[in-house]
C-alpha cells in the first residue's frame, strides 16, 4: 500500500457538474478544483453522496474519477474516490481504476438495496472490494440515514482490522458521537476517522477530529477553515459563531432541496455546475430567485 | 403501446443463474425456463429483487434480459423485465432494450439511495423512465421494505394515470391489504395489480387478485397452481392447506438465508443456478446438508 | 383457570365514552352494549387501543372495566379487558380486577416507552402480569406499529407456552400474515389467534381465523357479520364486496382522524360517545359536516 | 410564573430507589441527594427516563416528587419534576403537584403510545399540561429515540412561544446538533436548552450549552464537573480526556443493561438504590461480579 497520512482539514464531497442538458460536464471539474484549492481544501471526495454517485452510470463514474485524477495531479489536493455501489463488481472496477490512477484513498458505502445482515458480512464485502485496490488506503463510509445499514462501527473496525489489509479508517456520517469518540481510539488510535457532518464540524473537532468530509466545504470552505483556525487557537467563541453561520446556510438550502440549492448557490458565485438529477429535483426559477434573496439576508459566507 | 391483457396466474421473479465462479450463467436460462413452463407459470419477472438485480452490472442486466427474451420467444411465457435502478439513465437504457426486445411489460422499483420525497417526484421519475419504452406496459414496483420508499399508492395511481401513458399497473410487494383493495378498484378497475408476497398469495386471491409475482414460484409453482385451482373451485380448505405448505418452505429457507437456500433447493431438484452474490451469503456445506434434511421433513412441494 | 373456548365472531374494541366535558361517561356503556348486542357481536374488548386506554387514568380504567362487567353480566356478550400498561404494577392491578370481575379474558400490549429487548424479557413480563389473574385466560396483544415492539410471535408462543400458564392466545394486529398462519398452528393449534385488522378481516378468515377484534366492529358489525356469513357459505364474491365497503368507510374516517371520526359516525347514528382525548384531536364543526357528507355518499353500512 | 434563571451545570436525571422487594424506597432519597450535592450538581431531574417514570404508578410518582421536594428544600439543589405521561390528566396532576411543591421547573416528554401528529397538536398538548402549573417554568423534553415522536423542535419553539406562557426551554435528548444550535438561538436566545446526552456533553458545551441533564451525572458528576471546568479554562485536551472517561463507563454499563448496571455501580460505591423494574432486567450475580471487574479496569471515575 502506498504511503498514507491521515487527512487533516477539509475534504469537500464534491458536487458533480452537469451541463444544461443534464449530461456529465467534465469541463467544469478544472474550475471547480481551482476554486476549492483557493479555498484551502486538503482534498476532494469524488463521486460520493453529494456527488450523486447513485444517479450516475458506471461509465460516468469512471470518467469523473479519471478527470479528477488528471486535474489534481501534481497539486497538493489529495484525491479520494468513492467506489461504493450496490453491485460489488461495479465497486471493484471503480476501486481498481482508483488504484491505477494513484488515488490517495478510496471509500465505499455499504450496499443498501440488499443490506449486509451482520458486521461479518460487511467486513467480507469490504475485504473483497478493497482487494481490488491493493495499493490504496480504504475508508469505510458509514451513513446509516441513507443506506439503512446501521451496524456497530467499533465492532467493524475490530473485525476488519485483520481482514482488510488496506483499511485505514472510516468516513463517519453519523450523529452518534459516543461511537465517534471510540473510533478515534480504536486499535490504539490507528484509524483515521473523517467526520462527515459539516453542520456540526465543531463538535467533532472538540472531540479530536483532524479531517472532515462534507458537502458544505464545496461552498463554505473559507468559513470552515476559519472555524478550524479558531479552534486551534482555542478561540471557541469564534469557532462557534462560524459554525452557526454554516448552519444558517444549510437551513436555507434545505428549504429548497439541499443539493439543487447548493448548486444554485455556487452558480450565483460564478461556478456553474448545472443542476441535479432525479430523484433530486431542480429549482424552479421562482425558487432560485427566492433562494437568492434568502442567501443575501445571511451574514457573508 | 402494444396490446396488453392483465396477467393471470403465476409469474415467478426468476432467480439469476451464476456459475461456480459467480459469473452470470446464461446457459442455465433455457433449462430454467423449460422447468417453469412445465410448472405452469404465466410469465417470468426477470432481474427483479429475487434476481439480485442490484448485484448485477448493467451489462449483465442487459445480457440477462436479452437471453430471457430469446428463450421465451414464441412460447406462451410472458416476459416482464425489471428495469428499476438508482440511476435513471441506467433504468432508461434497460427500458429501451425491453421495448426493443418486445417484452410484455417492464417494471421498476423506486430509486432508494436517494428517495423520492413525494408522490409527485415519483411520478416524474416513472414518466421519464416509462417514456423510454413507449410501446411497453409499465408496472410500478412497490416494495417499501427494501427501498424505504413508502409513498401512498392510491395517490400514485391517481397522479400517474395521466402522466405515465404506458402505466398499466403495480407490482405490490407490501402487506398493506387495505391499500391493495383500493388499488384493485382504482381508476374504475383499470389497473393490473400484481401481488408480490407468495407466502400469503391466498389473501390476495380472496380479495380479487388475478396475477402474482413472487420468488416462491421458482420452486413451488405447482403448489401455488393447486392453490389457485382450489380457490377457483371455492375449495378454500384446500387452498389454505396449500398456502401453509408454501409457508413451511419459506420458513425453512429463511433460516438459512432465503435466496441462497432457494437456489440450493432447486439444485437438489436438478436445476443448478449456482449461488448468490454478496451481500447475500452462500450456504456452507454444513448448512446445505442441514437444509436438505429440513426440506425432506416437509410435506412434498 | 376458568373454562374457555376460542372466540368466534366479532369482538369490537369498544370506544370509550366521554361526556361533553371530556370526562368518562359510564352512563353510555349500557346503550353502547345494547347496540352492539343487537349488531351481533361475540364479545367486547374494553380499554384497548380504540378505547384510548393510554389516555385514561388508572382509576378510569378500573371504573370502565367494572362498568362493562356489570353491563354484560348474564348476557352472551363475552368480556375481554385490556390490562396492558407501561407500569407493570398498574397492569397487574387491572388484571387482578378483571380476574375478580370474572372477565372472560385479559389481554395486554407490550410496554412501549421502555421496550422489552428480547422474547425472553417479554415472556417474563407476561408471566408476572398474567399471574395476577390466575383464573383468567391471557392473550398477548401484538401491535408493533404502535408499541415499536416487533418481536417474533412464533418464538413468543413457543417460550410463553410453558412459562405463562394462563396463556391462551394472541390478539394479532400485525399485517404479517405469514406469521399469522404459523401462529394458528403453533403448539398444534392450541392457541386462539384473534385478528386485529378489520379492514382486511377477510384475509384472516380465508387463512382460518375464527375470531376478530377490531375498531370497525363498533359501527360496522352487521357488515362484517354479512362478510363472515358469506365466507362460511363459500360466497367469496359477496364477502369481498362487504370487505371493500368496510375499507371505504375506514378510508373516509382516516381523512378526519380515525377515532374522532368513528365517534362522530356513531353520534350520527344515535349513540353519543363524546369525542376523543389528546393527542387525538376532536373534529371541528366543519370537519364533522364534511364527514357527514362523505359518509352519505358511501353505500350503506 | 416564579423567577427563573437558566440552569448552569449538571442536573442528574436521578435514578429512582427501590428496596430489595422492588418497592419504592423513599428513605434512600436523602442519602442520594447528599451524595449528589457533594458531587456538585446544580439540580435534580426527578422521575424522568433514568428514573423509570413509566414503570412507576401515579401514586409512586407523586410520592417521589414530594420526597425530593422535601429533601432539597432550602438547599441550593434545584428541583425539576418530570411530569410527562401518556394520559394528559395524569400529567396535569403531576404538574399541579409540582407547582404546589414549588418545583423550579417541570418537564414532559410527548405522549408516545398515541403520538401527536403535528407540531400543532404537540403544542396544544403542552399548553394544556403547562396550564396546570401556572407558576412553574415548563421544559419540553425531546427524546425521539424513546417516544418515536420526531417533530421539528425549531418549529415547536416558534409555535409554543405564544401558546405556552410558562415555556422556558427544552431538554434535548437528541443527537441532531444542527437543531441544537438553532434552538440555542431561537426567539433571540430566550430559551434554555438543556442537553441530554452525557456521553457527548462536551459537544454541546462547545456549541454553547450551559446546562445539562443526564443519567451519567448520577455517578460521574465530578468527572463532568472537571470537564466543564476545563472547557471554561479553554483546556479542551483535558475536557476531551474527561469526556472519553465518561464514554468508557457508559460502554461498560451498556454491555450489562445500562440502568441496572448504573445502579450496581452506585451500590459498589456505597449508595444502594436497589435494582430496576421490568422491562429493564436486573443483573444476575454473575453479571454483577463481571461488571465490578470491568469497572475496576477503567481509569478512576
Amino acid at each position: 500500500m502506498r504511503a498514507h497520512t491521515p487527512f487533516v482539514g477539509l475534504v469537500p464531497a464534491v458536487l458533480t457538474p452537469f451541463d444544461a442538458g443534464g449530461a456529465l460536464n467534465l469541463s467544469a471539474v478544472g474550475p471547480q478544483a481551482e476554486r476549492l484549492a483557493r479555498d484551502g481544501v486538503a482534498g476532494v471526495f469524488v463521486g460520493g453522496t453529494t456527488g450523486e454517485f447513485s444517479s450516475l452510470t458506471q461509465g460516468e463514474r469512471l470518467a469523473l474519477a479519471e478527470r479528477w485524477a488528471a486535474v489534481v495531479k501534481g497539486s497538493p489536493t489529495r484525491l479520494v474516490v468513492h467506489v461504493g455501489a450496490n453491485c460489488l463488481a461495479d465497486a471493484k472496477q471503480l476501486a481498481a481504476q482508483a488504484d491505477a490512477l494513484g488515488a490517495d484513498a478510496i471509500s465505499a458505502v455499504a450496499p443498501s438495496y440488499f443490506k449486509p445482515k451482520s458486521v461479518d458480512v460487511l467486513v467480507q464485502w469490504c475485504a473483497e472490494l478493497a482487494a481490488a485496490a491493493p495499493n490504496t488506503p480504504f475508508y469505510f463510509y458509514d451513513i446509516p440515514v441513507l443506506t439503512g445499514v446501521a451496524l456497530p462501527m467499533v465492532d467493524f473496525l475490530d473485525q476488519a482490522a485483520e481482514r482488510v489489509p488496506t483499511l485505514r479508517g472510516v468516513k463517519f456520517t453519523n450523529p452518534d458521537l459516543m461511537t465517534f469518540q471510540r473510533l478515534l481510539r480504536a486499535g490504539g488510535g490507528r484509524f483515521d476517522v473523517l467526520f462527515g457532518m459539516d453542520e456540526q464540524l465543531l463538535t467533532a473537532v472538540v472531540l479530536g477530529a483532524q479531517g472532515a468530509v462534507g458537502s458544505g466545504y464545496n461552498f463554505a470552505a473559507p468559513l470552515y477553515n476559519r472555524l478550524l483556525a479558531a479552534a486551534r487557537a482555542n478561540d471557541f467563541a469564534t469557532a462557534r459563531a462560524e459554525q452557526y453561520r454554516g448552519v444558517e446556510v444549510v437551513a436555507v438550502l434545505m428549504r429548497y432541496g439541499y443539493l439543487a440549492a447548493a448548486k444554485e448557490l455556487l452558480r450565483l458565485r460564478g461556478l456553474d455546475l448545472g443542476s441535479v438529477r432525479l430523484p433530486h429535483v431542480p429549482l424552479t426559477p421562482d425558487q432560485a430567485a427566492s433562494l437568492r434573496r434568502d442567501l443575501e439576508s445571511l451574514s457573508a459566507l
